[in-house]
């Protein structure tokens, strides 16, 4: 069975303070063409969306850089609807070893808000410490239902800067995470693959085992 | 293994006559925003990319409504690389039965022209005998190294219609299918969930078995 993980990319989707909003506009049309095309416009960072190393690391690997075997393996869930905060005695708690996975997802129930103004309420992030204990472990990315993995108020975005200067990518925006608790899955979030991309719009998926 | 069946999205690649060429812009920055994202415009059939049946038939499914499973399936590859058109006779005898697959895919030797303007040279096309005889399979799609599964010249796009009335899509601009010929693999070419999509561009690649 396939989970999809994605949001929708249309007109009006919320996004990242300070970054464009997608535009879909009729291109070329069966009518004057002969065929139907959609123009779009958006940033690398739009909907469902993967972060490279060099979205915040001057000179770091772009997603382009990296293999597809980067982008597929054995995910894992964690259920943090139950807390503000995601640290490190919550974290050994749920997972008790990182290194059996080349995912970890977090759910914190924020998907449910994506396209509400309430998307951007202060949501469960990663403490330091929690970031820097999964860093100990040979993973290809974390993956988050909420915008960011770094909470709105810190413009220094620590925890993008601890994971990417590890490789450990970052994927944000999810939908249907809360489906995967508890079970067996292999992840592929693939990213386009585009020249020099510091992210890439992702159709992030599940297969249960 | 993994072989990635996709060419680099950037500026200035081929497009299809008619439709606009993709565009990569410096959006933010590290310097200015503390991060980096690309501005990117581009239509939804640019580079390495899938066709549904919207594109060519008013009021027919777009790509966000076949689940994920339409797009990952077992694939073969046909090496055409020394006929000047895929007739019945020929795929009969490269193809015992197309019904073991989900994906046939199409090596024309066309993908060592991409981003040249031999790429436009005459390709080899299936001819419509051959086509109606693929109908009678349940293939998720056909995959192609050239930029059209119609000859440039007949802008009737006959082979488009007959494949995409039946709910067979249509995948263009494919890369390294000769690195398939001979080899069982599952294809993976799964779309942006984006909207109304007429077509996406795509990250294809082959999972050797």
């Amino acid at each position: 069975m396939i989970i999809d993980l994605t949001h929708h990319l249309k007109n009006g989707i919320t996004v990242y303070p300070g970054t464009i909003g997608p535009k879909f506009e009729t291109g070329n049309t069966i009518e004057k063409d002969g065929f139907a095309e959609l123009n779009m416009t958006m940033c690398t960072h739009t909907g469902t969306h993967m972060d490279a190393p060099s979205h915040i690391i001057k000179g770091a690997r772009s997603l382009d850089q990296f293999p597809v075997e980067k982008f597929i393996g054995k995910g894992a869930v964690v259920d943090c609807s139950e807390v503000n905060s995601i640290d490190l005695n919550f974290l050994k708690r749920q997972l008790v070893n990182p290194g059996d996975f080349d995912f970890i997802l977090f759910y914190t129930g924020w998907q449910h808000k994506w396209d509400t103004p309430n998307y951007f309420d202060p949501f469960p992030t990663l403490t330091t410490e929690a970031v820097k204990w999964l860093l100990n472990f040979e993973l290809k990315a974390l993956g988050f239902d909420v915008i960011s993995v770094d909470g709105m108020d810190d413009p220094s975005l620590p925890n993008h800067h601890l994971l990417l200067l590890k490789e450990i990518l970052i994927i944000e925006n999810m939908a249907n995470l809360d489906r995967l608790i508890g079970k067996g899955f292999e992840l592929n979030c693939i990213p386009l693959l585009i020249s020099n991309s510091d992210g890439s719009p992702v159709r992030a998926f599940a297969r249960i085992f």
